[in-house]
């Protein structure tokens, strides 16, 4: 009784053998054991190839068996089949195909879990769109596992940048009885009178981020955020990850530096350690993205007022849908003109906006009709991030509540932060999907997040 | 129009000037710049001292000014209070008191924010009740900064531990239409008819990694979920943070050693990391908890059978007040004897439960009564962990969806997972806010999350 738990060690995957700098070559001789799915196989008169993923990197294994291998019997009564999870065990050769530097000769080959052949990701192609259906199944192809992949890496790059840079990530709170930005539909919470107030998801947590960066400096949030809108497009889901930042004793410049900085480092950091999925989605999702992803990763952004940004669509030669006019939110249209063409393919940072069309707490300029606002706009999506300098003077955000009607009363506590020591502070949002999309080229948000949420979409 | 953003330089924060293995001395003679809030100060008839905190670390930075200081007549008018916020430029000098090795000697001081007379956070010691009810200003406090930074770094630990095994992170979904646990009871999410169809909020991410487990080999969640149990207890929130991994050709000893490795990563890396904040705990809020937290990093832990553990129970010199009996859930009481006494402080993972009292996923011995389920027991928390290896064959899964009178429809896709390549699979949950209880000593769990949700409480 009370025996010694043993020690954990990773088993190998196809990423230790074939991920190194020779693609495998180092490792020839060896005799290992793989894991994984079928995703496909051949059988020809003397030679079987069977091609295995495991999910750790986009390469299968290419296993090759002659009929002296243990197990072959399964492989020829054809219970091994696209889908299947087999057990292989066999020598690393150098490869005589061109695919691959190594291949797989197998000496033995148990089948783990045989597919029905109602397997709905058979080799052909199947459209992303059907895909959504399977949710639960979508993962095992090359796009998906190389989203899931970059997704990661995306969300461990942000991670870093922030522990690098000294900030404190907190958790704020999904169910909240505030409304941050005073205007977006949220989903109600009910169980009973559990909380004794209506109670809501979160739309941001800002203003609890804000309770953290006046007191421990710079902070940030990475959680889930919703939005009731019902807007069935491409760009839109009921639940998405966000990401916070709140600078403390910082301004609009502080808030465009580090925006930038981050953005830079997290598209470096996929280009340098996702290379195999990053070649993937520039061949077969997005030709170009490298390129795309490598220009924002070394140039300077270019920074504009909202001011000059209006002037420039003005005098531009495009037609667009929707009005050009001082006082009014820039489009979808007008932000990626200027970034994809009036700055060819830059990101555009533009600033101080018509206090009219943003948040009630965006710090008020001394021009009395702009606050210290800023977007930063990028090729394809838009909009990636919205943030602004916070309003840190009392009788300003107080004036600014009533303007609008808000209620002082259910912002006591945000207030107080203007009571008791404060400060100069500013922050951002980005919401993940979007840096994912661009990461990657997938055209639609669901295909950016493992469960998609939307109108009338609930599954998995 | 279009000029460029400057370069993010992160500012100097007090942890930069002391965090160092001098504490400080390496600076001394330089000229540096000071912004956070005022802890305490002190006017003696020719010299004045102002404790300021920036939340970088839990030490101040002591402040020593003169009469000829810059801005002196705000410190000497009184405008300068504890909370405020200021800004000071100074010295580094060594410093003549013995409670820290340097000090700051002012050349100018700049009052940013001012502190009403009413802040509720003044040097004398406020119980941690009254300070749940300023959640927004508590992050202010010794304790609870120390509890946000050592919280953050269990996170990060977390991530690195994960990211190093070549784990994927996976965002399961909030909103779901599933119950993991198809027992706990659920927050509905109500919006008209936005999903068509009763939506909660998730219990578990389980379900979900499953379907990424078995596609990308190992991953893990991170994420908040949510019960709506009505216990008012020290132990429970409505809204908490899970981490779920989920390796997939694994069993229940793979998922023993991990949970095993996961926790000695993260209890050795706060230990290394946070020393000054653990210091604090271990002086102000456990006393012993460095030691109790090195044996958890050094030790083996200790592993035995539920059976061999209710026999043991049985056998106890101890009174419980709940029944210790084959075929019952093991208490809060009996795992803590287990841990605390049993095993002298040691972790211990029981493993093979009845398998009347786990959930319908795990998989099932050939004993016919136990299931492949494992609980890490720690002292002070009990359990921290609970994990099981999955059934991953299709018919005992289905056999006990229909002895629980569950329905196979809603499963539909968990199940597909078991038509299509099945494989042995493993994985367990953590409660990251039992974590952050078991690293900080703080007694209640709505002081181990900045913003606790509980019946009654959704306030911030």
């Amino acid at each position: 009784m009370g025996s010694k738990v043993g020690e954990f060690r990773k088993k190998l995957k196809i990423v230790d053998v074939k991920g190194g700098p020779n693609e495998g070559l180092d490792r020839v001789g060896l005799m290992i054991v793989v894991a994984g799915w079928v995703r496909t196989l051949r059988a020809q008169s003397s030679v079987t190839f069977i091609e295995v993923n495991d999910g750790s990197c986009l390469s299968n294994m290419q296993c090759v068996m002659t009929s002296d291998a243990e197990g072959y019997d399964q492989v020829k009564s054809g219970l091994i089949t696209t889908g299947a999870s087999i057990w292989i065990q066999g020598n690393v050769v150098p490869s005589q195909g061109s695919k691959q530097k190594v291949e797989l000769k197998v000496n033995k080959i148990v089948l783990v879990g045989k597919s029905d052949p109602s397997y709905p990701i058979q080799k052909k192609r199947v459209s992303r769109e059907f895909l959504r259906t399977k949710a639960h199944l979508r993962p095992r192809t090359n796009t998906f596992g190389a989203v899931a992949r970059v997704r990661n890496a995306l969300a461990y790059a942000t991670h870093k940048f922030f522990q690098e840079n000294g900030f404190i990530w907190i958790s704020s709170p999904i169910i909240t009885a505030s409304d941050c930005e005073g205007a977006g539909e949220q989903f109600c919470v009910t169980t009973l009178d559990f909380f004794e107030k209506p109670a809501f998801l979160t739309v941001s947590g800002q203003l609890n981020a804000e309770t953290y960066a006046t007191a421990l400096s710079n902070v940030y949030t990475f959680g889930p955020t919703f939005r009731a809108e019902n807007s069935n497009t491409s760009r839109h889901l009921a639940e998405f990850w966000m990401i916070e930042p709140e600078l403390a004793f910082a301004d609009l410049k502080d808030d465009m530096a580090c925006a930038t900085a981050y953005l830079q480092y997290v598209v470096r950091y996929i280009l340098d350690n996702c290379k195999e999925d990053m070649d993937f989605f520039n061949t077969w999702i997005e030709k170009g993205i490298i390129d795309r992803l490598s220009t924002v990763a070394e140039r300077d952004f270019v920074q504009l007022s909202y001011t000059d940004a209006i002037e420039l669509l003005i005098k531009a030669k495009k037609k667009f849908e929707f009005l050009v006019k001082w006082g009014c939110d820039l489009q979808s249209e007008h932000e990626r003109y200027l970034t994809e063409e009036a700055f060819g393919g830059c990101p555009v940072i533009v600033s101080d906006y018509p206090k009219e069309i943003k948040a009630f707490y965006m710090r008020q300029n001394d021009d009395g009709r702009t606050v210290a606002a800023m977007d930063m706009l990028v090729p394809r999506i838009g909009e990636l991030i919205g943030g602004s300098q916070r309003e840190e003077r009392l009788e300003y955000l107080e004036g600014r509540l009533d303007e609008l009607k808000l209620n002082r009363d259910s912002y006591w506590w945000y207030l107080d932060l203007r009571h008791y020591g404060s400060v100069p502070h500013a922050g951002f949002g980005l919401g993940f999907e979007r840096l994912v999309q661009f990461a990657t080229g997938v055209e639609n948000i669901r295909d950016a997040i493992p469960f998609p949420r939307t109108p009338g979409s609930v599954e998995f």
